[in-house]
């Protein structure tokens, strides 16, 4: 017997109320029953984007999401900045030129943040720019972009809209959609939302649905004006995920009955104490600078294959954390503590590493990564 | 957010398969459809309770089966041995008395196992005695009785029955009902079988039914000769607890894929690495020879109350563990590593009582005995 944890970057676990949840019986989303419920979710949702806008629900993964930020607003041949620093980076950039947009990158080192000065001289030299795409959790290096710093900049450039991918960081990081001028943010449902994979929400402000009317892609599923006029009278575009959205309504009252400011703290506190065992047992961490709530990303020792440590977690203790991605594989793995996560979530990814490092050969004194855990998370 | 670990000594955690099998339709006990069921239950209780008799089951707890034990076998005056070793020994002469029998008590001091000679000196100097009762796992103390050695001397006497509560030792110790000339023993759902509670489950020799037939003890509901003439017909003698038994049949489905063996070695690998943890972090084990499978009991360090530990794992961490009964309490706490339990369950325990003990004030190097576990556990 081999009991499964699931701490990776997403899919996430679901609490057993939102499980409980998608255990009804399947109401018809074109009927009056389904009125409410996504009414009440369209609310939720608005609250936890800390937006007036409304935030579109799409059926679809993240990437739908983010799809449908660049085909509904911007045009082939314009020019947009992407900030490239991990794989996520890169699927901006590839989006974009997918539609013919002309991409410049900032390209940033595997493991460090953009300097948000970098986007600010991007933004100066060249006004041909007409959208800024970014992270806000790198899922792959584990790095947090400074959101705020750079909607702050973007935000004095009329003409330039900024999108934002969080579907990594919502829920786990403290981002002011609104305030710090986000115009586009799409979030995901498999991650810190604790629900099943299914979902896309994006977040699209004024000035971003007025730059929309000008957008010549083509789009026919993201088609997002379309799904803004059937969110106005409670509906969506196609056919609900009628019990996805009942489950985000459950995932949405656990997440409002801890408060918003406890549910960011808890995600600090975690990553925290995650990355601190982590240096206790003497490894380094592959986030060099601005480490996320959401994922910890750290070098595998010299010797020892990052996927080996993946693998055995997996097969051995029954943890499924993640390996890396892109030219991170092999040389990382990854511990998520994500949506519905708390203390000994911590402590079962440590306690499961301290072993495998040492059934891998690696020196490493056992409860020394879980005594500087419990020190932080006892507190 | 609080997540809750139950790892107490019942009812413990129900395994996901379970569960959703019991989210399927009610079917009707006494259709068609029931009679495979039962005839699966039937077949697979006799495979863990290594019987080749049948096994009841009963819609009540633990100690209904083991009021069935006395009323059905016995009769008012007659006497029988009763071992009290704890809370549930206690339960045992309780049991018996209120049926009118005759019960000469064999004390032992809380906390250790009963001398086998002294119930074979017992049985030699009266040749009254007509049953011995006794616990396999003395939950109150986490004693486990030498089944095997009391089983051998109880044979030798044709006019005694011998009847085991084993129902949290079950799944949890290998216990060979026939060999060991075990004549009634009495099972309940919510411990080793990993179901809710709310069944019994009593295995009844040959000789067992045969000293029914000159029972006189009113019996009503606990009536085991009815329960048998149904059970020869795939049913129960009054409503069957129709999702449970749906629920037992995927609990053993489970526990078979394992192997009967494993699970014993997985059960006594916890209890052991639980106990070494224990004893690292300079705690002294409440149980002081033959510590059971299935629960440890822990003193509490002098100065502190045993249900402030109970209570603030509880509180604080979300761990449900076990404080004292009886004259124990306030005295020790319990782990309990039974049922659906693996190597992260005790990494758990063990790191949430380094957290509460030294939140306590105790002095405790934290990481010390989550260390000793990981030693054991990683073997």
């Amino acid at each position: 017997m081999l009991k499964r944890y699931l701490l990776a970057p997403g899919p996430t676990p679901v609490p057993p109320e939102v499980l409980l949840s998608m255990a009804a019986p399947i109401i018809h989303h074109r009927s009056p029953d389904f009125i409410p419920v996504l009414e009440s979710a369209k609310n939720g949702l608005k609250w936890l984007f800390q937006t007036k806008n409304d935030v579109l629900i799409i059926a679809s993964t993240g990437t739908g999401g983010m799809v449908g930020a660049v085909n509904n607003f911007f045009s082939a041949g314009e020019k947009v900045l992407v900030v490239n620093g991990g794989k996520f980076g890169e699927r901006w950039t590839k989006i974009c030129r997918s539609y013919g947009l002309d991409v410049k990158e900032i390209e940033v080192e595997w493991g460090y943040a953009v300097k948000p000065e970098d986007i600010e001289s991007a933004l100066e030299s060249d006004k041909d720019i007409k959208g800024v795409f970014i992270q806000a959790c790198e899922t792959s290096t584990g790095v947090y972009h400074d959101i705020e710093a750079v909607g702050n900049i973007v935000k004095k450039h009329e003409d330039v809209l900024f999108i934002v991918d969080a579907i990594s960081a919502l829920v786990a990081h403290d981002i002011k959609t609104d305030e710090w001028g986000i115009d586009i943010m799409v979030g995901g449902s498999q991650k810190g939302l604790m629900l099943p994979p299914g979902l896309a929400f994006v977040s699209v402000s004024e000035k971003a649905w007025k730059k929309a009317e000008t957008s010549t892609a083509p789009r026919f599923y993201f088609d997002f004006k379309k799904e803004r006029e059937s969110l106005a009278k409670n509906q969506t575009n196609f056919t609900s995920s009628v019990t996805l959205i009942i489950a985000l309504n459950e995932a949405i009252k656990l997440l409002q009955k801890e408060g918003l400011e406890n549910v960011f703290k808890r995600h600090a506190r975690l990553a925290h104490a995650t990355r601190e065992a982590v240096k206790a047992l003497g490894l380094t961490m592959y986030t060099k600078e601005s480490p996320s709530n959401s994922v910890t990303a750290v070098e595998a020792p010299e010797g020892i294959d990052g996927q080996l440590i993946y693998k055995t977690l997996r097969e051995k203790y029954g943890i499924t954390g993640a390996g890396g991605q892109g030219k991170a594989r092999g040389k990382i793995f990854r511990i998520a503590h994500l949506g519905y996560a708390d203390t000994f979530d911590v402590i079962t990814a440590i306690a499961g590493l301290e072993m495998v490092l040492k059934s891998l050969g690696h020196p490493v004194t056992l409860g020394s990564g879980v005594a500087k855990a419990e020190e932080i998370l006892m507190r």
